[in-house]
């Protein structure tokens, strides 16, 4: 451990911090404010009244020694080197405009959400239990109208309208204007308005509004995020947790509508990190799901088949928390994926050692993973 | 379907109503205000505010025809006449007396739990455990005090202090300090202080303070409920949902920190109930679980190896709330009992259809389901 002084800070907008070329952000949740920069150096800022302050560098072990309930590997880990999902570059809009319109868009959507939360529901099915009530077209409309009124000429997918705009743009704004529909069907916590606007493809900015509480108590939570800029929660600075131990840990998954071999696979996961974690939770979300990793009160999530606007915000969230994102058999991700591991990094190859095998034997028994609902003619850099 | 004027009714106190010698309950969360008295008549109040008003009394069809996305048996059911689990007098103490004090026995240690949750998580596993502890101790303490205060001759069964007090007493509290711990060390929604009082050995009053929300937005929720007088969620009179198709249902269910046979059952009740319902979500707090029944904003929950301390305000609130409870057999509850499955009482037969003979089988194969954490000399009425 190095101590050095860093005499030259100044705390920026977004409450990330600048040192000459090394970006910090500020990790809010703990006694001591901690940083980390995108190259994983950790820092902790002893006080932050009084600049300039005195910061530790400290080094993570890259290999940990497990003991839990059952059967688990003795071996020993490297960390893998994740490729980044967030954008390299926004584009041509100013950082700030570009996160105001997603958390106006966002917040628009969540105001349509919570004047609804206590009125009875009028529910219309896609399948036999996929639901979708008034509320998400209401609120998609509105979300809508927010983008359009700020950036005419962009891509759009909306989970309920499809692809609207034009296909040229290099931006494309995945919209979820209600996840968790089951939930808010039923006044269940959680479930959230989520808003991720790409570019060339790769997430640039999120806004995610999630509901809590439930009937007596309704409130919101809004997470959001910059490529590059850091994710807040409420305005403050989250971080994923330091959490290194799979038995130590609280993880969280998703079964979606269509019961197949993926489904099967998933329950069989569910079953074996429950058997040696802390609990693995099922709470219907995954837009919250993903903003609970980057908060740090779950270790990680994982799903199959989620789409583009349930993904496009959450995962910029937890990168940007200092998280990682790959696909469920480790490989790089695109929103466009049909699988999703988002953890708080430090436990993402031992996650893997179990998650990884399950989802290349799907892919040899014929299970398609490749891209969906990628839009024809949009650009991307992938 | 009937309708009748009901011309002397009084609204009591709790939210009741008594229309001479029939005892009404009011539903508060849905547009019309709904009621219905211990012998499932269920009456429609129109209009709240002008009394004398008109009810319209309904019968629930005893049948109904299922259509799941996995093979679901096509038989009809009858609808079995459960025991109710709520003590049928309350002793010599005044309803009123006992209901205060269990409640703020339950406030008194949700003070303890909110002044630690809002405290700087400790990144220290070690300090977290401990913070952990101290927190269900203090409670447990804080909520002794109240007990012992005003009703100094009573027996009191905690899940951190064990058995204190006078066995002779006819008055049992069991009471669990911090109930979901895993997801209070973690900042996860949701945990709970919960505290019953049984009078021979069957719920007399209960009362469960939820903490929700998380990080950035902690509220809490206070459920409670007398024997034979209703049961209540921040004041309001709430009921249990009307649904009566599994297709339809939000469930719930928990997994114990034993990984046993009657574990493995409940993943396979998992998979199976996840299969063909909306949905089965896994939050880790009993007590929680039990109250989101009672709510209406689930249908049913079930789990097996629970103790005293995690049930006996729950079920109370769930049964007051119009709900059904038994063992996971089907058979009588009563709170030393391993296992409980909790329902809107409507789907209580067809829930147990498959898991009624799971735990038939689990049986059969030897797994102990007697029961357990009586008091020796503790007088029940069973």
């Amino acid at each position: 451990m190095t101590t050095k002084s860093l005499l030259s800070t100044t705390i920026q907008s977004h409450g990330f911090l600048r040192t000459h070329k090394t970006l910090f952000s500020i990790q809010s949740l703990n006694p001591f404010h901690q940083f980390k920069n995108s190259n994983g150096l950790q820092c902790c800022l002893l006080n932050t009244k009084s600049l300039p302050f005195t910061t530790t560098t400290t080094t993570t072990s890259s290999s940990t020694k497990f003991c839990t309930k059952s059967v688990l590997s003795e071996t020993q880990y490297e960390k893998k080197p994740y490729s980044k999902i967030g954008a390299n570059s926004i584009g041509p809009i100013p950082p700030e405009q570009l996160l105001n319109v997603v958390e106006i868009a966002a917040k628009t959507g969540a105001e349509v959400v919570m004047e609804a939360v206590n009125k009875p529901r009028n529910i219309s099915y896609k399948g036999l239990t996929d639901l979708v009530t008034d509320t998400d077209k209401t609120s998609e409309a509105a979300i809508l109208g927010v983008v359009g009124k700020n950036f005419s000429d962009h891509l759009i997918l909306g989970e309920e309208g499809g692809l609207i705009g034009d296909s040229s743009s290099d931006y494309l704004w995945c919209i979820d204007p209600l996840d968790g529909t089951t939930n808010f069907a039923h006044g269940y916590p959680s479930f959230a308005v989520s808003v991720g606007v790409l570019y060339r493809g790769k997430p640039a900015a999120a806004s995610v509004v999630e509901f809590v509480g439930g009937p007596m108590c309704w409130n919101t939570r809004t997470f959001s995020a910059l490529a590059g800029g850091g994710a807040f929660c409420n305005g403050q600075r989250i971080h994923v947790s330091k959490t290194d131990q799979v038995e130590r840990s609280l993880l969280v998954t998703g079964f979606g509508y269509e019961h197949d071999d993926a489904w099967a696979t998933n329950i069989e996961l569910f079953k074996e990190f429950t058997d040696i974690s802390r609990g693995v939770r099922r709470l219907g979300a995954a837009s919250v799901d993903m903003c609970h990793v980057a908060l740090g009160i779950v270790e990680s999530y994982w799903e199959y088949r989620l789409k583009p606007w349930d993904m496009a915000a959450g995962v910029l969230i937890v990168e940007e928390a200092g998280g990682t994102v790959t696909c469920m058999d480790g490989e790089a991700f695109s929103v466009f994926d049909r699988s999703v591991l988002v953890s708080n990094g430090i436990l993402h190859a031992k996650l893997l050692e179990k998650i990884g095998p399950a989802t290349e034997k799907l892919k040899k028994n014929g299970v398609d993973l490749s891209l969906w609902f990628k839009p024809e003619n949009y650009f991307t850099d992938f």
